[in-house]
């Protein structure tokens, strides 16, 4: 049977054709881009795609944990180096808000868009304590408006997500500025009383996943 | 012929439930709600709402530039009867979202999501204007950050929109906590450097009017 070995090396190549299209596709559009697209980057029939991963969750399970891991871990490195609770908190916000710019892959995850992959919303997860941590750091140094919560930096990156997704092609730093604007109203010496509790913030988050939601298969 | 006066009373009838129909529809689901639902709530055929009106553009000018006109004005006034320029700034933007979490069909006018309407546009930019106008004044006054320009403000609309579009049903008053952590952040004495300059904003600003433009017949 000379054709086996041939075969599984053919079958090895496919496989790794389409892990490296499907990271560049989600990298581009997202990950709800359209399987077809990756299938046809790789060169192969979206039937071969589906032979091998039974699911978009099994394809984004194989390829994006790594990126995200790595991309999320550095930010949050960069954060933590800085040397004040303000800074730290600041640069985290900063930090996250340009993955969101640079990749649609990381944006869905940081926006919480794409729900069904358990290791990457354990990622997310992870990146989302640490982002408390800085915020509760600031908040116990006095730099930081003491109202603010986990919620209200959520609806940040919820915004951003919207603001990148349209914007960033064409004007990659355009949310730069708009982040820049509300960091400044975050610093305790900006505040004011806000006009409604957190409580409203916390009723929209579950629409605000939901509209977010991946509806592609 | 008995038949006319009553067949012209019926079409003066049908015509004022498709005017009543219309506003009820847009002001629900924004001013590219499917005509279809302006048809059946008015009890009519969709080919009667076109022989009425040969297009959406033709509709909504029948019945929302009055709607606008009313409702942008009292909004304008409320914000030019406080006493400070940083209030008649701030109230501006308050008032501009609380329309656009109020009322679809003002929230795609104030984002300029519809922009079909020759009426409406103008409509909108007299308001752009005075909020142009407040935004210099409270700028003189030193009470608004002097780097804060109008495609600013437009991008915080811009914003809103897709926030209230998601939030207001469930969330009416999610808006108020985020707007203000915003506006405390275009105070002059909260401000720090911006990262990158006013272009990038004007860069932007075509694909934000395109990205949210009306996809709908």
């Amino acid at each position: 049977m000379p054709d086996r070995p041939a075969l599984r090396a053919d079958a090895r190549r496919n496989l790794e054709k389409l892990k490296a299209a499907a990271l560049e596709v989600f990298q581009e559009r997202g990950l709800s881009a359209p399987l077809e697209d990756v299938a046809q980057r790789a060169g192969v029939s979206i039937g071969t795609l589906y032979n091998r991963f039974a699911s978009r969750q099994e394809l984004v399970d194989a390829v994006v944990p790594d990126l995200a891991t790595t991309k999320l871990g550095q930010a949050i490195r960069r954060a933590q180096e800085q040397t004040s609770p303000w800074r730290r908190f600041a640069v985290y916000v900063e930090e996250m808000c340009a993955l969101q710019a640079a990749d649609p892959a990381l944006n869905d995850i940081i926006a919480r868009s794409y729900q069904d992959s358990t290791e990457l919303t354990a990622i997310c997860q992870n990146s989302v304590i640490v982002g408390s941590q800085l915020l509760v750091e600031a908040q116990a140094d006095g730099s930081l408006r003491p109202d603010l919560t986990a919620d209200d930096l959520f609806m940040v990156f919820w915004l951003n997500a919207h603001l990148t997704r349209t914007t960033s092609a064409a004007a990659p730093d355009a949310w730069r500025r708009q982040i820049a604007l509300l960091l400044d109203g975050l610093r305790a010496d900006a505040a004011t009383p806000l006009p409604v509790g957190p409580e409203t913030v916390a009723t929209a988050l579950p629409v605000m996943l939901a509209g977010g939601r991946s509806r592609a298969r």
